[in-house]
């Protein structure tokens, strides 16, 4: 079984609002197995739709759109798909009285144009729609099924989990399970060269990379019946996958780098300091950013001018002055000064060039020094990060949690 | 002149990924005055891809689409539209070199399947990426135009800014100027309600407001054959809001309350430096990121516990105890003692209960206090944020460079 979503609305087509609702049914759909090959996006205009709706029914078995069930006159989707399928639009009392209710309860006045949307195709089956006043509708006809689904996220997604999942369910024979695998210190490009034959030749499970900052996701799909079954076709891939890639894996699924460091420091019973000069904060930021990372993390600084650099962290005046303050000395005691002024398990050094300024032909812009201290030992990384300032500073971050998180794993 | 965004990845079929680029074009091709009907989604699937662009081909001026554009075999944008287009694709001395240098300057392995990105169709006009090794390009052949852009927004942006916007604005025979004015400090429907008439009645310019985090953007927008002549029908508008909406207004088009806030201290020749608990370092770091604020920040401080706000700020134990880190006389003391520690011109103070837990009845998730102290005079700001833990955070933050920016305008 395939689907297409059509989204309708000229808010879309202006780029007001971000097409959340086809992210959403197209995530779902996944889960269940049912199949989309493409999303359409039309403005609220009647020609456009009907041949966007035509389109669809020539080429998918159900068409799910989202949005047009307003009280105004441009909305126009239950109208056009009536049409198209040939259907008569009656009024559904039930739906009539239920908005009458929801008025009452919101107790505000029920104009005459909402009834409009109370207007059901003669054989529609009409999806209740506990948070607004516009109902779904599902019609089969000529071994095609079109649902239509109110656009508001909050009045969408619960009567698709509600309604529309349990009936897709019982119309489709399989289902897809996958499992995401997080890799970092390895670009996309070297990631694909070493599982190529797996991309290409694997068809169930497949294994499918894409590239995120500072890292690439690596995501195994199976087709299967049962969670089950799934999970046992993923299983050998991941290992297989974990064979090649080694500890370039750091996470599975939800994580992320900075949860995963924040949970290994927890585990450690420590707390985390850093030094930022080039990312100013950022990484502090990321880690406060987790919920109950007031456990790990009790102070961080901010270190951008050489004075503050010697004034909180001790780093030496000949060693900014020999090497300069973007360097792996620099960087090195940074990292010590922080974990020792701090009394952390954990201090990081980071200093680097994020442009667009700055930057020379020894040390260009794009340089960063991330300095590890941990046990009393510390490492230092040298990073070349391509991009903007903004990409640099948090490509930045991220290398300097996968590189604590190599160090707390060693 | 219409045109047609395909966006193309099956990452986007599957959910994985919202479809901020459509958005992106969509808001910047509305700006310009070029018609959009249709948006479509679809798959790494040669024979879909070239249904989606056949049928685009059919119906649009120009089809501009994203992704697609990488080194693994399931890149096929440039291919198929090179077939649908009767193209070659010939190697792109430039671009080949131009991605050689990218990966010397990230000091990576140039791996073999790269090269593909340069191949680049006979007659096109090559876009270059500054923030990526997948270079754009334009085809104009048979009346039509088909633009390909990399799908990574930070790459697609800036290729979008520098070569496509300057290449369709030429082709179009009316303009759109339009300025933006930034509001802080006050509602969306408030100011709605204040430019109702405006927002409602005015043609030619247009005023539309768009709600941002902890701000409000007003576009007033001329049609016109020229940039004076847009210029001159947006100034008494501009006028107009001016004085209904005061200093609320802090800037326009490109200006951030970031830059705006870096702006004033350049000006006035001084420094500034935070003390931030739940915000975790977001403010410095939003200062950082401003190019050249190396002027205006020399060192900030993330006292998350009570011990380092006390050891960093000299917030005293007693305020602590009697009216707790979240309260108006901690945030004081916080911006008193950076402010002193640090001889900054300006000295902030921020705490506040991000969540998502953490609330009580009388301190519930939101409430933040910001304190700003300049010139020995210290204000303290209260709020109550509405979001997840990170629009808390963020929305903090932006309240805390408008309150800095009030206190500096006084």
């Amino acid at each position: 079984m395939n689907a297409e979503i059509i989204s309708v609305g000229t808010e879309l087509l202006l780029g007001e609002i971000l097409n959340t609702d086809a992210q959403f049914l197209a995530t779902e759909l996944s889960k269940i197995g049912v199949d989309v090959y493409y999303q359409t996006v039309v403005g609220d205009n009647r020609d456009r739709l009907k041949k966007a709706l035509e389109l669809a029914l020539s080429r998918a078995d159900v068409i799910i759109t989202s949005g047009g069930l307003g009280p105004t006159p441009d909305d126009l989707t239950k109208e056009v798909i009536a049409e198209c399928m040939g259907e008569e639009l009656v009024m559904h009392k039930e739906s009539l009285s239920a908005m009458e209710e929801y008025f009452r309860k919101i107790n505000r006045q029920m104009v005459e144009s909402n009834k409009k949307q109370a207007m059901m195709p003669e054989h529609g089956k009409v999806l209740v729609n506990h948070n607004g006043t516009a109902p779904g509708v599902i019609i089969e006809k000529n071994g095609k099924t079109v649902i239509m689904l109110p656009g508001p996220p909050n009045e969408l997604q619960p009567m698709y989990r509600e309604s529309v999942e349990p009936y897709l369910k019982s119309k489709s024979e399989y289902m897809f399970v996958s499992r995401v695998l997080h890799v970092a210190g390895i670009g996309e490009s070297a990631v694909a060269e070493k599982l190529e034959k797996m991309m290409e030749s694997y068809t169930n499970p497949t294994v499918a990379p894409y590239a995120k900052t500072a890292e690439v996701r690596l995501r195994i799909t199976a087709k299967c019946k049962t969670e089950d079954e799934g999970m046992k076709l993923i299983e050998p891939v991941e290992q297989e996958i974990r064979k090649i890639l080694g500890n370039h894996i750091y996470g599975i699924n939800d994580d992320s780098i900075v949860s995963v460091v924040c949970g290994l420091i927890k585990k450690k019973g420590g707390s985390i300091s850093a030094a930022e000069s080039c990312t100013g904060g950022m990484f502090a930021s990321m880690i406060v950013g987790v919920p109950g990372s007031s456990e790990i993390l009790n102070e961080s600084v901010v270190t951008y001018a050489d004075s503050a650099k010697m004034k909180y962290l001790g780093v030496k005046e000949e060693t900014l002055k020999q090497y300069g303050a973007v360097s792996e000395q620099t960087a090195r005691e940074m990292a010590e000064g922080i974990c020792k002024n701090t009394d952390s398990l954990v201090g990081v050094g980071i200093t680097g060039i994020a442009g667009p300024d700055g930057g020379t032909e020894e040390k260009p812009v794009g340089l960063v020094y991330i300095g590890v201290c941990l046990d009393g030992k510390t490492s230092v990384t040298k990073l070349l990060l391509a991009g903007d300032r903004a990409k640099i500073r948090e490509a930045a971050c991220l290398h300097a949690f996968n590189a604590v998180r190599l160090e707390l794993e060693k």
